[in-house]
């Protein structure tokens, strides 16, 4: 079976991604630790999804983002915004080109190991608030990755023409462990259930007409 | 003064793009410790030269690509090869993708300063055995750079088309401080004169007809 890296953040979208490519590649599960107020929740998801799809897991620190970089997605950043994930207050959580940092380093990892693929789980929500979530960034970083390296390294992302609601319902066929996911941003026990990730999951699910199996801390009127 | 991250191994080409920058920008220079063999030499010397240029200097660690990654550059693999650099041996000594994951964390940093521009020392003589320093890399890399940040971050490599020594010829007009340089893929006290980086080092002088204020282990005989 052909070698790829999978970049896993514990969210649903690269559970989904995960499971998905674990029937097609010989799976390296990538997980970065940026320092996000969510990453530790994040790493305990991402390590178990890792487990249950039966694929080896690789974490990478990266302390310099907290250290240096502006976000309120950050430790060092200020406080995570409630509402709509594509209201502009939700640009505040935005980490500057933190895809492109994650890929790249993907991309090294691939060619060391031999990987030529590199899977990547952005979706067409995405685009509206993340500008290193968008088709033409995919695509140029795609481009540096063969031309930048000598098995011509390629970064795939099966799910950029799916919404959310799509990847919910393709990881319930897949059978992912959804409650197993980890998203919410403010990163605690439960989800927040009111954050812009938190919310777009919610509805996801709703949309889909799959059991959403996430604990919030806010009660839901359905 | 608009702002600017400039890229600074402590080598030569980045210094002379270091003291031609800072006459055109408020530069940031960037130094990364990955790993290599050289890193601790190249470091010491970074620092100097960003004193030297007047510019404030900035070090991030990437430990994970000594821990995880393949090449005899780094201090988890084998010996540097001796020769000519464009000979096939020197190919041991690429980091895969170290160039993209490099620049893109200087795009992050960048775009998280409000600088919109990255600079970065690749030449024309790197091309031929370095992947991540060809134009075709360098153009896909600024276009995912552009699209993947709100401020279109562009990476500019003013030296791509100069071989290293018109570099020479260009530091030496700047008085760049090339003793100060090191280059040495072996990390030595002094430049052991005989690795591929330090042969390229002695035949940039040597053809640009500028006086090599290197110190060598090895006699030259000139």
């Amino acid at each position: 079976m052909e070698m790829a890296v999978v970049t896993l953040s514990g969210g649903l979208d690269s559970a989904t991604l995960l499971f998905w490519s674990a029937k097609r590649y010989d799976v390296s599960a990538l997980t970065f630790d940026y320092g996000s107020k969510h990453n530790e929740k994040e790493q305990i998801a991402a390590k178990e999804l890792a487990r249950l799809a039966g694929v080896r897991h690789i974490l990478i620190k990266l302390p310099f983002i907290n250290d240096l970089f502006k976000s309120n997605l950050l430790q060092s950043g200020g406080t995570i915004p409630e509402g709509h994930y594509e209201d502009a207050s939700m640009q505040s959580t935005v980490v500057p080109f933190r895809n492109g940092i994650m890929l790249s380093i993907a991309v090294g990892l691939a060619e060391s190991i031999g990987a030529r693929t590199v899977l990547y789980a952005a979706h067409a929500g995405d685009h509206a608030i993340y500008p290193d979530c968008r088709p033409d960034f995919l695509n140029a970083m795609s481009g540096a990755a063969q031309a930048g390296t000598y098995i011509n390294v390629q970064i795939q992302d099966p799910f950029i023409g799916m919404h959310k609601k799509d990847v919910v319902l393709l990881g319930s066929k897949l059978s992912v462990p959804f409650g197993v996911t980890y998203s919410c941003y403010k990163g605690g026990e439960l989800h927040c259930g009111k954050c812009g990730t938190c919310v777009e999951r919610r509805e996801a699910f709703q949309l889909a007409g799959i059991p959403d199996p996430t604990r919030y801390e806010i009660v839901l009127l359905s």
